[in-house]
């Protein structure tokens, strides 16, 4: 048995010692350069190219080298084939603080000050006194946001699929949930996982619902936003500003209209990044878990995709 | 009896006919209008002329438009004059949610995001785990802004004058506890009133001893800070960023070196502003006390000049 790292545009000699050290039995290989593919069996998986899966008679586990599992096609995988993906406690902390940080920044208005301040101009802004989130996904980046902001005495909504028993929260569900929940939200944060049902799905149609003061965070993924529906809601003042983390094409193209949109705020994808310690160990579990034959921890639902 | 507004620099006949639409029985006048200054007991001021006080041989008490009665020259009162100020419970949760956002934007670092945004620049700054917040002042404003900070994960330590006892907060007092907080301090939080022992307070040798990394929040008043030490400090390195909102001169000149210096994040005095509601409502309350002759509520200790 072997383990594959194919992890696509990046140099993965320094991962791969890594895990060899702590897995000093197992043959751990990178993906141009493995010897044999019948023997392998776990592949660590990030943009890990499409060909890959149809070479791998005797693979098992695929495990994402990152919380999302967007970048794996699932339908080109085997039925049995098993999907993790790493769950870091570290990531829902940043999360929770980018999320909060950034609505903050959003109610108080950080960026028309940094713009006055660069024009020279003294200018108290009209005091805004929204405070209804909505999240879209209640998930473990969900969640945690949530109750950060509910702490912070911001109202908060949020969607998900799944009934869930939450006190502090208002859940709603399906399309008619959704619809009844935006006209009601000052800042949607997205928290959604990357799927067949959720890219695409902040678009004009999503946008039309929400008030005209609303603003969006995407803290997910750039294809769940339809960027030139984004756009035109922004200009026609139907939107009141945007954060944005992630994005269809990253680094973001240095001709792309986002960057210097006033109404936009840019990070580069950068609101919780993965601990690779915390990675490293979670792989680690994850091979001794197919090596022992004990149940894998962190399981995606291929059914669901996420 | 009569009641004097004395706010220099504004048209005050709005608050003159509110004040005397609550208080039908009581007359009340604008400064330079004044008929017979010897009527005058009860002085609602902001920076007043100065010339004022020693017109008036039976004024019995002041109070401060605003949360400081530091635009008021106590000096220049006779000793049996009581001096009260403006206590209003909202400005504590929006001087808490300003420096909460503004600590928050200086650890996520948004303002450098912000200038890479408009040089179309992608690239995540290093992540900064610093989370150690010391305020200068543990008053009414200050002590909301510590619990706020702590509720959200921050270390918090604050500077006062007369013994405290809290749990969650670590107290310094005199010289040498100062001496003894600023160098474990990555974000210094300014609430102290303006008085004789505080100005000029934020100098080369306060700045001088704490972290290099170090931030700076000012939202108490400008004459705090020794500009040209701050200047210094940003501009050798020896201080990371500071976040103003209170200046010497208001509306900051518009050739103030401040403006455009990338460290700096300026907002024009908007941290806390006084609902005008609330502000008449306590004012009402002290003529009434005046008048009924009952003790007046949010007094100003004239020894210490807060
Ligand atoms: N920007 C960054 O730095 C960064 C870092 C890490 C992750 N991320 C992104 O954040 C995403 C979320 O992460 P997570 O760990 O919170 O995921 P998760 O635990 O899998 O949670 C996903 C949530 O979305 C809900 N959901 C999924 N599809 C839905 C649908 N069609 N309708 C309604 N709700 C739906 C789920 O509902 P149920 O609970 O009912 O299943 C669940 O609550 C990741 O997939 C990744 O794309 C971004
Ligand atoms: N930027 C804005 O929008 C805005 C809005 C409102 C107010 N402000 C400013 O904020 C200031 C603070 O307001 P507040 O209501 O919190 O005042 P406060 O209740 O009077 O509290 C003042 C605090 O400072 C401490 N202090 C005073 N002199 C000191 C000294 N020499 N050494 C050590 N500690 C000292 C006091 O110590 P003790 O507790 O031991 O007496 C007290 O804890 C106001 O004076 C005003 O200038 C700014």
């Amino acid at each position: 048995m072997s383990v594959l790292v194919a992890i696509g545009d990046r140099d993965n000699s320094k991962l791969v010692s890594q895990l060899q050290a702590r897995l000093p039995n197992i043959h751990i290989e990178q993906y141009s350069q493995c010897e044999d593919f019948s023997k392998v069996e776990f592949v660590l998986a990030w943009y890990a190219p499409k060909e890959l899966w149809a070479q791998l008679p005797n693979l098992k586990v695929v495990s994402s080298f990152g919380a999302g599992v967007d970048s794996i096609d699932l339908d080109l995988l085997p039925e049995h084939v098993e999907v993790v993906r790493i769950v870091d406690s570290q990531l829902e902390v940043d999360m929770a603080e980018y999320v909060l940080t950034h609505v903050l920044a959003q109610k108080l208005q950080l960026k028309e000050y940094y713009q006055k301040q660069a024009a020279t101009q003294w200018k108290p802004n009209r005091v805004l006194s929204h405070n209804k989130v909505a999240i879209l996904g209640f998930g473990q980046l969900g969640r945690a946001c949530a109750q950060r902001l509910v702490d912070n005495g911001f109202s908060v909504s949020a969607w998900a699929q799944s009934h869930k028993d939450v006190n502090n929260v208002t859940m709603y569900y399906g399309e008619h949930g959704l619809n009844e929940m935006l006209p009601n939200t000052d800042y949607l944060v997205c928290l959604l996982p990357l799927t067949e049902n959720t890219a695409g799905i902040i678009n004009k149609d999503l946008l039309a619902k929400l008030p005209a003061h609303a603003v969006l965070v995407n803290a997910a993924r750039g294809q769940h936003v339809i960027e030139a529906d984004l756009l035109q809601a922004l200009n026609s003042d139907s939107l009141r500003a945007a954060t944005l983390d992630a994005f269809d094409q990253e680094p973001l193209p240095s001709e792309h209209p986002y960057w210097l949109h006033p109404k936009i705020t840019i990070t580069p994808h950068c609101a919780a990044l993965s601990d690779v310690n915390c990675v490293i160990e979670q792989i680690e579990v994850s091979i001794q878990c197919l090596t022992n034959g004990t149940p894998l921890k962190n399981r995606v639902d291929r059914t669901k995709g996420y």
